[in-house]
């Protein structure tokens, strides 16, 4: 690498790693890469060939002390990275859930990568802390949520972009026990903090995400999980008994999470009815990670009802929307409970507009973000609303479809009702109903699938019962797709019927 | 938006939200604003002329219900996003720390974003997961970190990419906890986990990150702050006095963040003394956010001295070493203490191979995980380690000019020395020594520079002395960059003193 401008300019040569016509060459390179990957995704093997460990034989043990060419660092692209990739946009691909991606949304990341400003404050980076309350009432408008949760230049209704669900449940509840521990500390001045955070209680299901038990991990609060009724749902009942019984010893349920649409099966918690068992002491959150962007269409918003009543609800666009990882939107009906859990104010971060705009720092776990608002600025108006809800409706259509087909084979049943994208089912044995019989044939069936390459999807349990999940969305998904899959899991069942 | 396939391949049109020539053609446009955009940073007005709000009149109220055209969004970019941009790569750009960029990190956020996976587990994205420790050996390696860190595929040393330095502090913070519940529970048998949580104690000094305060209060631990010495330094002996007093007082010293680079001053806490005064059930974390990068010169590593008898260390690439924000890298030495801290195990997450690798989501806040190590991988590949170090040298370098203008001009004084890439100064006055008209006086002349948008800086306050940092790194530093700074500082002092 030499030395001097580039072109009399900046002096981007050395401090931008290379010159700007390597970099619009290497960049055109990158575009068609992406193209190219895209356009590969049908018939893609999802799940790659490789063994743990694979990669260290392939890189040398240190850093290369002189600058390596563009070419041998693309040229390695395949064969290092790529080789190793799970291909989560291939039309064999059924695990999880869909991980979001898109044009408009690749798109908006070279214009955060560009203006790389770190938005902890409004004067860190105006621009940043402007669009995302925008943005985010553009989004709530979009999903049908109340009024309650737009910010409209003013609040307290307010919308933040945190990374991941996880996040913002870590958030509520942070935010939830600030808020409870300085009620009771008013109510019970004898008793040390600590004490009343013993007696603090959350609750959840057991097929809520492993994300709230973490939160609560972090939190040292007492999780609860409520039991679920048939349709694996939390009901008001349930949660008030429990809640009741926690009361009677002495006890404080201070938070419950909400799921729509479980990771499991992608059922939902009856909102009207955990809402009325909660006073305001409650802070009731709403994790619809998967769920939430399917309520772009009216059809589906019956699984909200209620969301009038919450204190927080949060969705991950970068799941079904879309929107590349990471973006998961969180919306608070008062977002003072949100900022009051820990906000630290030192000098070198004060600035004179503290007082007349957002400081989304206060509203999250780290200090610095990113300028993630532009993902879903590009991807909303380059979509449009109606091409985000068609997409929803086709992934929905196509598991409609994949429903159809294991209905029509009666050595499957299907699980669960099938909601919004995703089908569960599970091979039933003709001569026996034992659970662990079923469930290891189960077992079985996956691991052949996932070993063949032929698709790549996971399995789940609930109520002890074992069973396979095929979730749409991904890029290349379409109705070819999803009748090659199910042709895939008929020819491994009846290898495996033949085996028993 | 029209329907159907763009070329007969995947129906990228719709799913993908736009066709294939039109981003091609859009990133096109894409890359050419990148390029005009860093050679529009020398001389560029760094901090914007908006003013909180200002955006929301340039938007609509909601997001369009038809897809708009790329050129009407791309147009939308200087108009409402640009305009309210603060621009870090300016060369009138002094505030905060450098936020790193560069052409091969851009690069590799397209890959990152074309990949789309969600590196949860080894079997979500083998690549994902296979690549991270590889680059963060060699990142250990180039900055002269001691072998204990060093995976090198069995551990149990390891580095692991956090989002940010605050992410690593909460991380080892509830790490620290965990680990030492556990042992005195086995100690205590009798009293209860939040008793015992409650006599925890965590010490920093008043100049660390206010991410470790924000960790404490998350974990809910007591956080003693060391007083430092002269040179804004905690040393062993000052440690040890309050540890002492702590332990008197029937509490638990377990965690200590060492600061290499304060934030205010970039000075740098004792660390061989500290680990003098830690016996084995302290964790000691070091955050070397800003200064860590410095280490990837030899002679800077004297103020890591005693990095061998530290528990973790971390540091932001992200910063000051081109790699786009978020990059941080956390080294520790047993990452069983890390995995400890909240390992979950759902159903729908297992795989076969989960005991044969790394399973990142157990090192970490969140669940999901973008393919970050291939920014680094890029960097240090395109820039080769050497020249990572020539711009280290550089910046520090007109962080030293900047001191001999400060030094060759008797109205001011320069407050702290100048070790890496900034400079803290304050005018004096010349018939008086009180500390509050003198910090009255440098307010001022902060608001004056700011206000007049000549370059964009902040200042701080250490030891009830108010001052003002001029920090050098962006891409648009150079020698020009600091004489300009330089004489609208002295501009502004001048223009102060005849006001008075």
């Amino acid at each position: 690498m030499e030395s001097g401008d580039d072109n009399g300019g900046v002096p981007t040569y050395h401090r931008m790693g290379m010159s700007n016509q390597e970099f619009r060459s290497a960049a055109k390179d990158m575009i068609e890469f992406v193209v190219n990957y895209y356009e590969s995704m049908r018939g893609k093997q999802a799940h790659p060939s490789v063994t743990p460990g694979y990669m260290k034989e392939l890189l040398p043990e240190n850093a290369p002390e002189t600058a390596e060419k563009w070419e041998d660092v693309f040229r390695d692209l395949d064969k290092i990275a790529v080789t190793g990739l799970t291909h989560w946009q291939s039309s064999r691909f059924f695990a999880f859930f869909p991980c979001g991606t898109s044009y408009p949304s690749i798109l908006a990341d070279i214009l955060i990568d560009c203006c790389s400003c770190i938005g902890f404050t409004w004067s860190s980076s105006p621009a940043c802390t402007e669009l995302e309350p925008i943005v985010m009432d553009w989004l709530a408008k979009a999903i049908g949520l109340p009024k309650a949760f737009i910010y409209d230049g003013k609040g307290p209704g307010c919308g933040v972009i945190q990374g991941t669900a996880s996040e913002a449940t870590i958030m509520t509840v942070l935010a939830a026990r600030t808020k409870t521990l300085k009620k009771l500390a008013e109510k019970y001045p004898e008793r040390s903090q600590h004490d009343l955070l013993s007696k603090l209680v959350a609750y959840c299901s057991e097929y809520s995400h492993s994300s709230v038990e973490r939160a609560c991990l972090i939190a040292m609060v007492n999780l609860q999980k409520v039991p679920v009724d048939a349709d694996i749902s939390v009901r008001g009942a349930a949660l008030k008994e429990i809640m009741d019984r926690d009361r009677a010893e002495g006890k404080f349920p201070f938070y419950v999470c909400a799921t729509l649409g479980t990771t499991d099966c992608v059922s939902f918690d009856n909102l009207v009815e955990i809402a009325e068992q909660c006073d305001e002491d409650m802070w009731i959150h709403v994790d619809a990670a998967y769920a939430g962007a399917s309520f772009l269409c009216p059809e589906y918003r019956n699984f909200m009802k209620g969301v009038e009543m919450v204190t927080s609800f949060n969705f991950n666009p970068h799941k079904w929307m879309s929107v590349n990882f990471d973006f998961s939107a969180l919306w608070v009906k008062n977002s003072s409970d949100l900022i009051n859990s820990f906000n630290l104010n030192p000098v070198y971060l004060r600035h004179e507009n503290q007082h007349a705009s957002i400081d989304y720092r206060h509203w999250q776990i780290p200090l610095g973000r990113r300028f993630r608002s532009l993902k879903l600025w590009f991807v909303m108006r380059l979509y449009g609303i109606e091409n985000m809800r068609r997409k929803i409706r086709e992934d929905i259509q196509h598991a409609k479809t994949l429903e159809s087909f294991v209905l029509a084979d009666n050595r499957f049943q299907v699980c669960f009702p099938v909601h919004l994208g995703l089908v569960c089912f599970r091979m039933v044995l003709p001569h026996s109903s034992d659970i662990q019989e079923t469930n290891e044939l189960n077992r079985r069936l996956l691991q052949h699938i996932v070993d063949s390459k032929d698709i790549y999807m996971v399995g789940s349990e609930v109520h002890g019962r074992y069973f396979l999940r095929l979730s749409t969305g991904s890029v290349a998904c379409d109705h070819s797709a999803v009748e090659s899959a199910w042709k895939t899991v008929q020819k491994h069942a009846s290898a495996l019927v033949n085996e028993i």
